[in-house]
């Protein structure tokens, strides 16, 4: 990839891109949780070549994201699996599916959310776990934590952040695709 | 990028990652929500160069997440800003940002979301709209939609998914970072 490094960046948003590395690792840890464990397996899910998705298995190794567990002894040999960080990576993972769900299957949709007791089809919602509201309501507010400098903590305070907060639409019909 | 292209793959998460085309894309997006909307604001913010940063800009708005706004007619002048498409992509921020909280600030938090009514701190949890019910619930599971084929439809219908289903602890202390 083309890019300077974000590690100087301290985003949260910004220091998570550089954990996952790449769109490849995001395809193998979506590929971890439909429970591929074996490099065989992974590249003919991903269809890449064996140098590019080593790489990427060792950087999410490296990241604290995957482990390495052995299955056999003679000859060795090992699996990866998901470690508690790379578990906690699901809810992007959510979000992203619902995005292309809503946004990018023209032909319908290949994998949904059901709510099995009653086969309803569910809309996922990001709320706050303890009063159980939408985060989009306006009580809501990005606010900077004990940690911002600087122009991020400005930037915070102006309360210009939109990221919580409804934002005039511009365009209701997006530009084609 | 070194990649092979992802417009052939039906996953709803492969497509979301080829829209949105690399990492500074979603910086760019972050970045509107933060209130950026000129060149030069955008460039400031991301220390990137000015034809990577036309490059990220002009596929945004050909994937339909920015337009393109005059503002000025003499010097003729515009700025960016997000479509209806690009603000629904929020949630992906969103879980970004809450994984990069949890699991990459050492130093402390340089932002977080509080509830202004109270001052407390929200810990964002993804739910079923309808139910309220957070997806971790074992009534939730992927199923195959109506677009579902082959591999992909097998897949679903095996169970074996895990992205909605708690996973076996393998190592509460994943590897140092």
């Amino acid at each position: 990839m083309q890019r300077k490094s974000f590690s100087e960046m301290t985003c949260p948003i910004a220091r998570t891109l550089e954990l996952v590395g790449e769109w490849w690792s995001i395809l193998i840890l979506r590929d971890c949780f439909a429970g591929i464990r074996r490099f065989d397996d992974f590249q003919a899910s991903l269809g890449i070549g064996a140098n590019t998705l080593t790489r990427r298995l060792n950087a999410l190794v490296e990241a604290g994201m995957l482990e390495r567990r052995p299955y056999s002894a003679h000859p060795p040999r090992h699996d990866y699996v998901l470690t508690r960080r790379g578990r906690d990576f699901r809810p992007v993972l959510l979000a992203l599916l619902a995005f292309g769900n809503n946004e990018l299957t023209p032909e319908g949709e290949t994998v949904v959310i059901v709510d099995s007791t009653t086969g309803a089809q569910v809309d996922p919602v990001v709320v706050d776990r303890r009063s159980g509201l939408p985060l989009m309501e306006p009580r809501f507010r990005l606010a900077p934590g004990p940690a911002a400098k600087g122009a991020t903590r400005e930037r915070l305070e102006s309360g210009r952040h939109e990221l919580l907060r409804p934002m005039p639409d511009p365009t209701d019909a997006g530009p084609a695709t």
